[in-house]
């Protein structure tokens, strides 16, 4: 494989004069693909029923004929104002009762089914124009699902589709009054028309109902992304991609990727440093201009295996964004990192978003390759570098990790929905597993909580894995890995309540949560060989051994060589010190990394790219601020 | 007296097979009350008109035959699903104007007449049938009045029903409009039909109108309960009782109270400590797993007053709980601790929730004293040592005490309407004051403010107490006991004016309030030989006796011996010279505690707690950590 | 001039036979001036056409027979209630879609006719009747536009008014597309009628949008005072006046000035400090009891420039105010600096707001002249002590300062609109600057961005103005004046889009912004030489020479003699130096104070107050704690 670099191009936003000059200077950098069309319903139906593609047809011609490969998208992320009159009621309603209005981005409830058949038909009529178009490489279909917190809708559609799926789901009320366990407080419903949505009760909702909403809310994802694919399908055989946001988790990935041929994200480090890591001060200001050094890197195997391998950076920060608290500039040399970083863990393509920034709306602080005067930007002269290095790097191939991380978006909703101790967050707690493993030197495979094949992994982790099927415990016993669950892993049952074979329930492990404990951030429990218990303790019994405890003697971790089960929130040392005597276990070597470097072998290739804004010398080669290196069987090539 | 200890049972959530069994063992604890129903409306009228009363029938059996007393609850706090598409208007609504929802609990307006119509047929059903059952030995009334916020509705019941009670208060709107200064701002009414709800104005609305407002919504729960001790005295003399929440301040319990026979509360110490004490980080970490040291005691000594001497803990604490920010663990010994300080200040029964602990609905991380799957989860070890201790303490008597603290709701509605300074709390200055007192080995009695007979006092504190009428002044001024009034005590009257007789206006007081301050967090004024004034500081004048300063000069507190003003915020230092010295004047002997222990007599009885961590030595007894020792006539029981 | 003392009066809260006794009191004190009205209109009318003057006619005789010049408020600030009934659509809708209720003050929306034409009716009314009257001097139309955030308003009638302002400035709806930029995210409107609000989009609306909605709700509250100000200038020639607030940004002060007389404004140094500065709590702590030293010298200047040389302020604290998060009392002397200070600055008049403390309605715990029973408050003892200071200076006349800074009010809703980074502040901004010249001793005007003509000026400073016009930037190149620019001066064009020549944009300065950034609190940047880049810093590019840079080499200011630009916002340390760099430039002495004094030239006259509560020597002279200092043509007046 031959990774490949892109940009996002909004020819609607420029004068058709400079088109093919714009397209000329893509390819004089390098770059390969070029996606379009994603906002612009607006020009392609700009009066309803009165379809314009001219100027669409005109600007594939013109990249096309530059040598670029197109990326079209479907413009469903952007219905246009007249749309709004068509279906008044299609706007998503907010969890305090308020309409989502017209005037920016996502402005449609997924549940709302005239708005899926406009989707059907304007997808249909940019399908037959465009299937066999020779520049139309690939299509995206609508674009970052969620973002803005436009998966969760309160409105009366949602609330129709809601009962249906309910109906569907239980058959009959007193099955769903049951596995809801509404007997308490007198919840229990006398038909599916009594449910509501579960938003301003007068105290919490019962987590059965939200955990419902959640799955329902997904599905309405599934089900509206699938509509566009079926479509797509009908005419070609191009691959379908959709482009997800970074840390958005409020419908299942692995769910909608079944219907497309690869996952593709927005990467933006420092934009989501910003916004979207709950980390210290300290460690934000150390990272600032770079991102912080996991973040990217789990987004990157997470949607490797949304897209069941195949996967791109669709959105590559090139500059300073504009959306974050604070929007400061990359250090030189982090544009390229990132995008050979991507390269690292499997992407085929990285592309950059933007073109040229924009001089108008709502993202005329973010920076694109060109300035809005279209002189370069600095993000040019990086990607023309990474142009450079692709070339010297030849082919890559892809490889299964030794190690894995189990991941389920329910289980997110999970624990948002009963957090037990204020901030217990799912994506958190993995991604703090996730980086003890990177500390460690280890090249990580994310896999869906549907797996149930395991071969050729050495150590298998499940933190807060909310829900533990029999056949996966039973697959996770079978599999000879080290397999280390918790902590909440196997808490509760598909209906949200505490399973009758008790927590964690798992076969083999005989290991009981007696009680669990969350902790305000100022009370930990210091673990006997050090380290520390945070957030959350549960008080474990049964007669499996314990492996780690705390001073004051309380299981901390439970199993044996095989399952073991985490009682506790771990701080990193505590989690350097569990993924290492689980590695060992598993007879995988851990490998120390400095503060800022991180390690990712694809095949052959062996990537170190360093995070921190000064040089690390590590394992006999410098690594300069922001630099990276790169081995081929252990023989450096930059 | 003889205390008892009981438990909350719910038998509609669990097999009708078990009961028997979890009957025997609560006997065989030592469990002497049950408390059931009052969350089971649902299964006691599924469909409207359909009363199904067989399973009751056959709970309070099975229970009863185990010698258990039964405690039955009105279900009014949890109605049906059904009676929402009765009475759609029912709902409460919030200060933004957003109905409260069904789904929860407590999803009900106190205004709404049609509902309270309901509660007053549900309960005659239920007085009928059991008000001669020899097992139902007392009856509670709905549940936890005001807990999720829920005495102010902003409704259209609430309006008309606002209207009607200001016509009847004030007569003609002309009265109204000059008892509320409605000249200000132009704000007069030409008809009480113009009056709204004081939500959502431009700005403050008058605190004349919000007071009102306060007023009145107490009154309405006043007259949802009286409805139902109504109905239930007509067929029982069986103690009526209601379960109130800790720091519920939002209507005068003491009128509830007044159509009761016991108060009860819910006492979840650490709970409460996260979620609504104020105080310190480092307090709340060194009382994490025990909880503050006076929140309970106050509490228990507040709901005896509100009990006229008759009180009982309905629900205490026995593990973690589900709903504070933050749940830990109680320390082992804790449980044992809560349970014999509430009878330390005179609890008749001290009640766990809940049995078991349920596997589904919002509370399935609470704690119970069974765990989920039935096994015995660590509190129901310590009610057996609880059981063990309460036959070594034989016969208990009530004592009046010596110090008195003057407790008023309204008093709580006046400052939280003008705070004048941020974060200014009624509920915050009483329990400052209470620690003071407690800090001093003093035990306390509340008392209501409409209280007016002093007798067996020696020292009273009147801190905060917004409104001083004549007959009250008089009654201190004769009692004969050490009155210490202020900060803003008598700062206003009955519709929020500043009294024509000035504040705080007592005769034989020549103490003058001629402006407030508020003051920030970070400064502090120094009172001459130790203290500071803290948040709030008034300047005084007048010709009474300045007995405390600041370094600056000004007053902080005037008066003499009998009478004295306090024009300040006093921080613990201060509030205890100044208890120390009001006590020598009263005669009161002050015992200097250690940090965590807390001493409380009752008759012959002496209690001393250890809400510390730590072994403390003290009288030459040695307090384990969590411990508790009693002494009888000096002779220590254990 | 000789500047002179006034008070806010407000007869209809009292006997009317206490009024004679007032006046009489106010007189002694050497009061002049007094404001009546403001708040009155339900006495005025208290039944729609019922209009009753009779009891104003004598409050206006009592106190013109005392010697005192009146000015006369229209009350529309507070519509009756019955208005409502009129008009329910009047109120103002916040951006959540809620109606602001009556029950306060400001209750009405800038944008509804029928309201407007009843404020017409109701000062034609007043208009008539005291047009002529001896007693009354001037006029104050409405009262504190902009308070309690009302400006913005999201009604009905705001909505339709929107659509028709924005169909006169853009002529055709494609105009306005190509305007706003609405190609962007497919925004683009069919017609005006598609047009909405720009409140409660799924993400940020188009910044084009919303500063268009802007400049529209400034256009309201212009109309809405010209209404009344042209039914005055029919009947009388007195000055008319409007009473401001202070850090109210969201309606242009200049235009609303244009057609008054006489700007005035609330000065409320420590409920400022508490409420509307963004300060360290240190300097909070230090200024706790004096307000900050240079908020009120601010607002002095701006307004002179708003009143176009004529201003008071109309409500000046004369102790603890309500309505600040804390309310501390004024340090002794501080009612006097205040005063005097004004007075520096060119005050033609200084009303104390109020007389008598209302011991009703929301204000019952903000400080008057006298206390709620009339006593003398400390405030009025040092209302006597300004009036001897005023008999020692004698005549004062104003003088253009040789320092200017252009002000711009929709540069604050442009910042507001996009921060880029958060907290950015334009007011934050131009306050820094201006404590910057202070420091260094300078006097300073305001220029509001329109002005042209820069004759006289030395120094002129432009930070943050959004826009630059090619005549602006003509007249300030030619102005002889050194210029500072920047940070993003000439940033957007009048649509907020990217201005086609680029960033800042001016001729004969080849300076380019290629990006900027925004930074958190954490990450400063040194400059060589000393301070520091905070906030925000923007890259550079361009032939203009490089002022100064950061230690990492980047251009902090560029630019030469004459125009420069800063591309960063500095520091206090930073800001001196580029002051004092740019007074040298400008042949302008720099005096350098210490913390806490302040300096103010007026003619022969300089005026020195020490806004710390410690005695400082200064310059031969010492000044106690919270004293003021004057010399006549260098020597001491007291």
């Amino acid at each position: 494989m031959r990774p490949e670099l892109g940009v996002c191009y909004y020819p609607e936003h420029w004068p058709e004069a400079g088109w093919a000059d714009d397209a000329a200077r893509m390819a004089r950098i390098g770059l390969t693909w070029v996606r379009i069309g994603e906002f612009a319903w607006g020009r392609i139906e700009p009066v309803p029923g009165q379809v314009q593609l001219g100027w669409l047809d005109r600007a594939i011609e013109v990249l096309g004929a530059a040598g670029l490969k197109v990326v079209l998208g479907t413009p469903t992320a952007t219905p246009p104002r007249w749309m709004i009159d068509r279906h008044p009621d299609m706007l998503a309603v907010d969890a305090e009762g308020k309409p989502r209005k017209f005037g920016s981005r996502r402005h449609y409830c997924f549940s709302h089914p005239g708005y899926l058949d406009e989707c059907v038909r304007i997808t249909d009529i940019l399908a037959q124009r465009y299937a066999h178009n020779p520049h139309v490489a690939a299509w995206q279909i609508d674009n970052e699902y969620g973002c803005h917190d436009s998966v969760l809708s309160y409105s009366e559609a949602a609330r129709q589709g809601f009962r249906d799926w309910l109906a569907a789901r239980y058959g009959d009320i007193a099955t769903l009054n049951r596995a809801w366990g509404n007997v308490f407080w007198s919840m229990e419903y006398g038909s599916f028309d009594q449910v509501d949505l579960p938003n301003l009760t007068v105290t919490d909702p019962n987590p059965s109902h939200v955990l419902a909403f959640r799955r329902y809310s997904s599905d309405q994802v599934v089900r509206f992304n699938r509509a566009q694919a079926k479509v797509l399908k009908a005419h070609t055989d191009a691959p379908l991609i959709h482009n997800y946001m970074g840390r958005v988790l409020e419908y299942d990935h692995f769910e909608v990727g079944d219907d497309l041929d690869i996952a593709s994200w927005d990467s933006y480090p420092i934009g989501f440093l910003s916004d979207r890591l709950d980390e210290t001060a300290a460690h934000k200001l150390a990272f600032l201009q770079q991102g912080d050094p996991d973040m990217q890197a789990m987004h990157h195997d997470l949607y490797r295996a949304v897209g069941r391998g195949r996967w791109w950076v669709m959105e590559q920060q090139p500059g300073p964004v504009n959306w974050a608290p604070y929007n400061p500039a990359p250090l030189p040399g982090m544009v390229r990192l990132w995008s050979l970083e991507a390269v690292a863990h499997g992407a085929e393509v990285v592309s950059y978003f933007r073109w040229r920034q924009a001089p108008f709306g709502q993202e005329q602080y973010h920076a694109g390759l060109l300035q809005p005067d279209g002189r370069d930007a600095v993000g040019a002269d990086e990607a023309v570098q990474v142009v450079d290095d692709l070339a010297k790097l030849g082919d890559l191939t892809q490889a299964q990790a030794r190690v894995a991380i189990l991941f389920d978006y329910p289980s997110d909703w999970a624990w948002a929905t009963q957090p037990q101790g204020a901030g217990f967050s799912y994506f958190n707690l993995i991604l703090s597993a996730y980086k003890a493993l990177r500390r460690a030197g280890l090249s990580v495979d994310f896999l869906p909580s549907r797996q149930r094949a395991f071969s050729g992994y050495d150590l298998i982790l499940a933190p807060g894995l909310a829900v533990l099927p029999p056949d996966l415990s039973a697959a996770l016993n079978a599999s000879g890995a080290q397999v280390v669950l918790g902590p909440r892993s196997g808490a509760i049952n598909d209906d949200y309540q505490i399973p009758d074979a008790g927590r964690p329930g798992v076969p083999g492990l005989d290991v009981h949560v007696d009680l669990v404990e969350s902790l305000p951030p100022d009370h930990t429990r210091a673990v006997s060989g050090g380290g520390q218990v945070i957030h959350w303790q549960e008080q474990l019994s049964g007669e499996a051994e314990v492996l780690l405890q705390t001073e004051a003697g309380a299981p901390v971790q439970m199993g044996g060589d095989g399952l073991s089960y985490i009682g506790a929130y771990p701080d990193e040392m505590l989690w350097d010190r569990i993924v290492a005597a689980a590695a060992e276990r598993a007879g995988l070597a851990v490998t120390r990394l400095p503060e800022g470097l991180r390690l990712r072998d694809m095949g052959a290739h062996r990537f170190v790219v360093n995070y921190s804004a000064h040089a690390v010398d590590w394992n006999g080669a410098r690594l300069e601020p922001c630099g990276v290196a790169v081995w081929k069987d252990g023989a450096r090539v930059f």
